[in-house]
């Protein structure tokens, strides 16, 4: 049932999608009845993949023996040049029926999860059928029992850091506050109080910047485990990339769908979170969660709702988790966009005297709850953390993490910048979170590091017309023209409630 | 803000999926910010597709000021070699938020599905996008007024055939039943009576065989509007795909992603039949259901809640529904798979002796059916329509609706086959659709014509040890090994309960 064909690089990047170019009159695809998109099992060696066939026309580039695999393709099989690869059927997804089930609204068990988090990494299944699975979970879908199940599964997919015991921090951040960028201050000033925080991050899911993002402005953040063990062990703490370690390795296949889609799933979330926090050998957990009208967190009640199923999943785990509920009714610093983000938490480690207060403030906030964590006595470490950062030594810390990932850069300012200027005279009193991230993403964030938004106006301010609200930042003209035209559309961004004198 | 290429064929072959090649360092490319799998508007003259990017590596076999389009892009653009094509960032989709929405469990408006399907047609959205939007309509997730708000949204998207006031009879199968193929010996009959009949069939979603699959063994199926309307003026009746026709047509879309997916919903069941049903002009509908524990349909209490909705939203959109609730224990008639289905279609007609007597029963008590709608006299139709096949009128009616859809041709036999026998002897009680209908579909149907399963034990036969219990059929070895190693390891599919003798 199984044949073979030589193999060649396509040299077509499809991103993550594993993609196999075959000619027309290929005597396979006509053994096996292969059309365009059936799904293709590919083995070479010990490796095998599930590819989506495209199928190219008698005469084209492609050598009717000859099967040509995407960028994606070729690197998850391990090719080689002349390497012969097996052709055949997938079996069907294990874990098909279980997506059908939860769509229908099913409850799924512990083995559901495994099978669908195996059959992800495997890349079993197709786009449709993640994107199926993750919107059958979306919003509350998923019951506690089930998040804590989904959790499992996902940690048992990949590796486990083991600290030995040792007391290991880590915070978290509910994202949704444009411009919130309050890790690498905090881990900074832990780390500089004597504390281990191994910090993973992620890059952007459906925001203008993630950590990771913005962190890979000032450094290195693709690290190893073995790497970030070395960083942790010399200086305390780290801020990279979960994605280049294999900890709850399904969540990037999950983020992959949901970013375009703009889906949430507290199931999701709460698994997404603690299963990462596990296996980075966390054990005290401190999660911020910014409320607001346009936050990701609308409401006191959601927050509550969201805290508890963190909470009992947390206790479930065998994880100590401390909430933190912060204000979440506008964008945090002035940047937002990678590059423009480091930017407000350089300032703030360097005590600039144009940084950003709500950051700094922020950052000393969770800084302190962990602190407080660490001593067990409640009230102290907001003081605590604010000598550290005062005293200079949060900076060295921060250098010092910089210089252990790999070395310390500058961000870089954007080539492309236009300002949008206040129609009119009157106070600024709110700001659409969802809008100014729209605009900073069609200006190219996060892909392009230097793009996004730097506020030039803060909520309360008092404007004059003509005085710049906003900058909008990008790589390139095409994209700045585009941001520009979406947020001329858009006034209600930032609305100007006129004052009668 | 939009800038231009040359466009070349990629010839490949992608599906429904329209795809963009640019090269790696295309000018557009970074002046855009484009890169792999983000989604291009590419604009011709008057017309314009978003396209999903797939970028080639420098030096590959895509110049850098061209653009290559797969099959499906370059006819959806009408592109020819030489033409420049205008390149920008698609607008977001207006119905992504709708989608969003959906996810989340909100009910959504007219308008809202009005935008759903604009842009489902214009192909703005992704396949992600549309999955999410399927999934989030899954199972009961659309009340009874979302279900006529979509109906019409679909009705409205197409085109819609005018019979000046004539009554149009129309029947559908909420499928289920594996070669339950009934439609084209109704459709004979009832035009044999003297009635309209203007059925259009769809190709199959997750079944071996659609009834246009079927019908295409026998005659051609693809007739536009104007074809369609002389093959009824002439004949009285037709059977057609209803994909070459613009009813509905966003239907097409949404059943490309649905088949993979497997998923049903009761809203997007009802709206699809109906939109087609109002779409073609039929003002009375005869609904089969057939009820069973493997059929789509599993309960009369789910049957009930089907029909109701069915009932409701003809109701409200003018159409006359009636329901025939039927037995769906079982298989009906001998063949699984488009050219083994029309085998049992031709047998009836032709009044064989080995013509499934199931088949036969199933095609008189539907057009029974309309033929007591349509003279408004309850009980006396079955007679008639058993008259008319007996007498030949029916296969002479059949034989003139072939030759005006284009000329009749006979079913042709697989080349590959293989029987599955009985292990023990035994009666043979009951055949789960969903198994049978799933080897079938790995033998090749319907996209291979001759691929699927002739039974050759029926239920309630009497079996000896080594006796075929079914054959399978396909055009290819591999197929038929794939069905095969499926179909042995679940002898589930027809247990043989063991008799004392």
């Amino acid at each position: 049932m199984t044949q073979t064909l030589s193999l060649v690089p396509a040299r077509i990047d499809t991103y993550r999608q594993p993609v196999v170019y075959m000619a027309e009159d290929c005597h396979i695809c006509r053994a096996e009845g292969f059309a365009a998109q059936t799904r293709v099992r590919i083995d070479l060696g010990e490796r095998w993949i599930v590819a989506t066939l495209n199928v190219v026309a008698t005469g084209g580039w492609l050598k009717v023996d000859q099967a040509a695999l995407s960028v994606s393709a070729w690197s998850a099989l391990g090719a080689r040049p002349g390497d012969r690869g097996r052709f055949s059927h997938p079996e069907p997804a294990a874990s098909a029926t279980r997506i059908r089930a939860k769509a229908y609204g099913e409850r799924l068990a512990g083995r559901d999860f495994a099978v669908v988090v195996r059959d992800t990494l495997d890349n079993r299944l197709s786009e449709i059928e993640l994107a199926a699975f993750l919107t059958a979970c979306t919003g509350d879908r998923l019951d506690e029992v089930e998040t804590e199940a989904l959790t499992r599964a996902m940690l048992d997919a990949g590796d486990r850091l083991d600290w030995e015991g040792r007391r290991v921090l880590d915070k978290h951040c509910v994202g949704g506050l444009p411009g919130n960028r309050t890790t690498p201050i905090v881990v900074a000033i832990v780390a500089a109080a004597g504390e281990l925080i191994p910090k993973t991050s992620s890059r952007a899911i459906t925001s203008p910047a993630g950590t990771a993002d913005t962190m890979e402005v000032m450094a290195p953040v693709d690290l190893d485990a073995a790497a970030l063990r070395k960083v942790v062990e010399a200086v305390g703490g780290c801020v990279v990339w979960g994605g280049a370690l294999n900890l709850s390795p399904a969540d990037d296949h999950f983020i992959r769908i949901e970013r375009p889609l703009d889906l949430d799933s507290t199931g999701q979330l709460v698994a997404s979170v603690l299963s990462k926090k596990a296996a980075v050998g966390s054990s005290h957990v401190l999660i911020d969660m910014p409320v607001g009208p346009t936050a990701k967190v609308r409401s006191r009640s959601a927050a509550d709702a969201l805290g508890a199923r963190l909470l009992a999943v947390g206790r479930r785990m065998g994880l100590d988790v401390t909430l933190h509920i912060s204000d979440g009714a506008g964008p945090v610093g002035r940047g937002i966009g990678p590059a423009l983000e480091a930017a407000d938490v350089l300032a703030v480690l360097r005590r600039q005297a144009d940084a950003p207060m709500d950051l700094r403030s922020r950052a000393l906030d969770l800084a302190g709850g962990l602190l407080d964590i660490a001593s067990g006595v409640h009230g102290k470490g907001r003081a605590r953390a604010a000598a550290l950062l005062d005293s200079g030594a949060a900076e060295a810390k921060f250098m010092m993490i910089c210089a252990a990932q790999g070395g310390f850069r500058e961000p870089e300012a954007a080539p492309a910048r236009h300002e949008i200027i206040a129609p009119r005279a009157g106070m600024l009193e709110t700001i659409d979170n969802r809008i100014i991230a729209r605009i900073a993403k069609l200006a190219g964030a996060p892909r392009q590091k230097c793009a996004g938004i730097r506020l030039d106006s803060r909520l309360g301010d008092r404007v004059e017309a003509g005085q710049p609200l906003y900058t909008i930042h990008a790589a390139t003209r095409g994209e700045l023209a585009y941001a520009r035209a979406y947020a001329e559309a858009h006034p209600e961004v930032m609305p100007i409630r006129e004052v009668t004198p």
